[in-house]
């Protein structure tokens, strides 16, 4: 099952995606549930078969609606993962990762962005003049938790995904580096692209999908998330040691390599750009940089 | 004028509290205001004149009321900034800050807390057990953001704060340096004691004031904010190029030497003890951890 939340009419809703992604079937619950998106779904209903009985006989046409982000305002800050596969950790390990421990498997790297970061498909990231000259894009599969908890083991981690979505995690790399704790040269106005929709876990098999990117129609990047560094349990886990997470929480799982810093000489997003990711299974992400 | 935020009765209350500390007078606010705390407040008023006329003319004694931090559940992640006193950068430059710029003064280090960490003045902070085995305490003072903004100068900053309080830091070093990036290793539930209240900015000098930090009745920490690598107006400016503040938001700003990590060996905490935090003109917050 695909969930968009979306605006027609002024009004917030949640909707089932139709498989060929042309249709959506609103859902019927209260507009302050809508208005927090798969978010207020997770949070009013939970269980999901029960939600597939809320949907409105009648689609109407996706084109008819303007998509928000399936969760437009996070609970809290995103949990994103750095250096999660083995080329994108060498094509930054002489920059981002230069500090780093040089053992790629030791710990995840674990940052945040804050949740005003989030704007949908179709919207513009704007970049921010005279704070960044170096914006980048990192093509990532986003897991959204449904059951909370604390110490999840990995052996539990999978009955905690309520589903999956796609998230540009956009990057400031000259902030980045230079405040040295990432959050800040993630957390810009507009950095993080979230969408098209979300896909509940259990029509999705996540541990094995391919996930691009490109820029102005050229492949950026691509990779297989079967070839994580920190598997899907593994991050929960990791996410959840001692600290509890939430449902609605997010995990963004890192990029494949391919990022602009990674060319030489760099190639960052400048204004009238459009970056569009696409994950097999999932959909396709496209936004534009103004 | 202090606000408290607090319990009696099963309820949740926002109040003035005396000068001596004593006495607390309930503000006249509806319910959902009030179990926001003071982020409520902020939101639902905002001048602080017109808050101080909704004050009860009947004072209770605060020992009647259980205190909740200020702000119990932050509307994102807490902004903290690590290395901000000369001496703290110096204790540590052979562990936590080894990887870092050395120029003490290049850029604020700015990572993040989740907001579930808060906990009051009186509450226990819960050891994780088999997640660390280094807890460390970190006396900070925090601005509470009023009036939000994005790209705020450094001249405009101030205006832009609606008031300080107390916040312990805790951080799990082991967990801190493991990752990398720090934000795991600060946010496990319970690590961020903070209150015991807020005091507005009209009534203290957060440029020049003390900042202590008590084990078990031992003086280990001791400050001046006057001595701030980077001073409370260009944090503001920080953490807003390019990211929007909004009200309520809260930035720990730094703490002094003193730290567990920097004694030989290190003395990090254990079960049974105590941390007592003051700042004066604000007040204490004592926490024992468990």
């Amino acid at each position: 099952m695909r969930i968009a939340t979306y605006m027609k009419d002024q009004q917030c809703y949640v909707g089932v995606v139709s498989e060929d992604g042309l249709t959506v079937q609103t859902l019927d619950v209260a507009p302050e549930t809508a208005e927090q998106g798969v978010l207020g779904l997770i949070e009013a209903y939970g269980d999901q078969a029960r939600i597939a009985k809320l949907a409105h006989a009648t689609a109407v046409p996706l084109s008819s609606v303007q998509l928000l982000a399936p969760i437009p305002r996070p609970r809290r800050n995103i949990f994103c993962v750095g250096r999660n596969y083995h080329a994108h950790a060498k094509e930054l390990s002489g920059s981002v990762f230069k500090a780093n421990n040089t053992d790629a498997a030791a710990w995840p790297i674990v940052f945040t962005k804050v949740p005003e970061t989030v704007i949908a498909h179709g919207d513009d990231v704007i970049l921010p003049t005279g704070v960044t000259e170096q914006v980048d894009y990192e093509a990532e599969l986003a897991i959204v938790i449904g059951k909370g908890g604390k110490n999840i083991s990995k052996a539990d981690a999978m009955s905690h995904v309520w589903g999956y979505t796609i998230v540009n995690d956009v990057t400031a790399r000259d902030v980045q580096m230079r405040h040295q704790q990432w959050d800040l040269g993630k957390s810009f106005d507009t950095f993080c692209p979230m969408g098209p929709w979300l896909i509940t876990a259990d029509s999705f098999n996540a541990t094995d999908t391919r996930v691009r990117c490109w820029v102005n129609d050229e492949l950026r990047q691509e990779g297989q998330t079967r070839d994580l560094i920190f598997d899907l349990p593994t991050l929960i886990e990791t996410c959840s040691r001692g600290i509890s997470l939430y449902p609605g929480d997010i995990i963004a799982t890192g990029t494949p390599a391919g990022v602009g810093m990674g060319f030489t000489p760099p190639r960052y997003l400048k204004s009238g750009d459009r970056v569009r990711i696409q994950i097999d299974g999932i959909g396709t992400l496209e936004n534009a940089f103004r």
